[in-house]
């Protein structure tokens, strides 16, 4: 490879992403490539203080479109201080979460108009996207319900506005991201969540292969 | 009047644009008139904390773009929490700086498109515009050296890098906001800053005594 594969994970509460990118980290470290683990929002300095504004709980009370502004200003920086360097290295990047959680969260979740994200997508990204994204499904109550579970366990950050969303902001969500799957099969994979942690890695991984493969 | 007046001061480093906030304060106060002077970055707690990582010297390294949202995620909430509902009450909104200083700094200084700009005000701010705007116009040379005094004399906050940038960024700044100026004649109106401070402020009453007559 003389340049590098981005790969992203997205899914709602409880998927399971930060347990199959470790998983997919390991697998393709084993097969000798070099892998970059990153998240959104977050992954450089400047993202993180922006993370901070977002889902700390004193972090502030943002207006949708303010929102969509600090991930899109989290995400530009992420992806031009580690993400291109990373690629351009021939590195492989996996990112938890990218542009298809604002189109996710804030557009088929709280119903912020498509076209405005994708306008300031296009102003702010200029076309960057994954080269394979995989999509965690999973239906809302179980996802919620391992989530909680998680979190007693003091296992994940305490990031309690996330949780506090109702169910039928759950629906939207995942039939958000069914939605981008289907208008982008190509970029796109959706992964049974409801799976084994292992069967669900077995599959990530084959869809990962191919994708190395078919380049 | 039934809905107040928003007006906005610009101008360049050094060009007086607090000292002649307090003083139009005042004046209109005298004059039994409900004024709240305000700032951009900043004006409530969300833009204070976006203000931070503008301005201070461990705040980031942002890109054009990544800053330009910034500005417009701090100004949303501006806009939003204090600048519309103090106008709704009817008061007199004065701003220490506003959408004109991301063109002026971010277009004409640093060289990001003007489309681009305008696309995200757009989009932000849906054609949200100061009644009046004050640009306090005075020669760069003079502006700086009057700047850094103050500063000497600790009267204004530590802005380390708004004052570290070169003498072709303050003339390409003085020429943006007279090109703002030449194009929005109805809403603009340039005061010449190398005058004495009383004689600005007259200048400055009048423009606004104006304004409200003419409403």
């Amino acid at each position: 490879m003389t340049k590098g594969l981005f790969i992203t994970l997205e899914g709602g509460e409880g998927s399971g992403k930060s347990t199959q990118i470790e998983r997919l980290k390991e697998r393709l470290e084993k097969q000798g490539y070099d892998v970059v683990a990153t998240r959104e929002p977050g992954g450089t300095p400047e993202a993180e203080k922006i993370r901070d504004l977002l889902v700390q709980r004193d972090g502030g009370r943002w207006t949708p479109m303010a929102e969509v502004l600090l991930f899109f200003t989290a995400r530009i920086m992420h992806v031009e201080d580690l993400i291109k360097p990373a690629l351009a290295e021939g590195k492989i990047v996996i990112s938890d979460r990218f542009t298809d959680s604002t189109r996710a969260y804030q557009s088929a979740g709280h119903g912020l108009p498509a076209d405005q994200i994708e306008a300031i997508n296009a102003l702010c990204l200029n076309g960057f996207e994954p080269d394979l994204t995989l999509i965690l499904d999973i239906d809302p109550k179980t996802g919620i319900e391992r989530s909680l579970k998680e979190n007693q366990t003091g296992g994940t950050e305490n990031e309690d506005r996330f949780e506090k969303l109702d169910l039928r902001f759950h629906e939207n969500l995942r039939q958000g991201y069914l939605d981008i799957a289907g208008h982008e099969p190509a970029r796109c994979k959706i992964i049974d969540a409801r799976d084994g942690i292992t069967q669900i890695a077995d599959q990530i991984a084959q869809s990962v292969f191919d994708k190395i493969s078919a380049r």
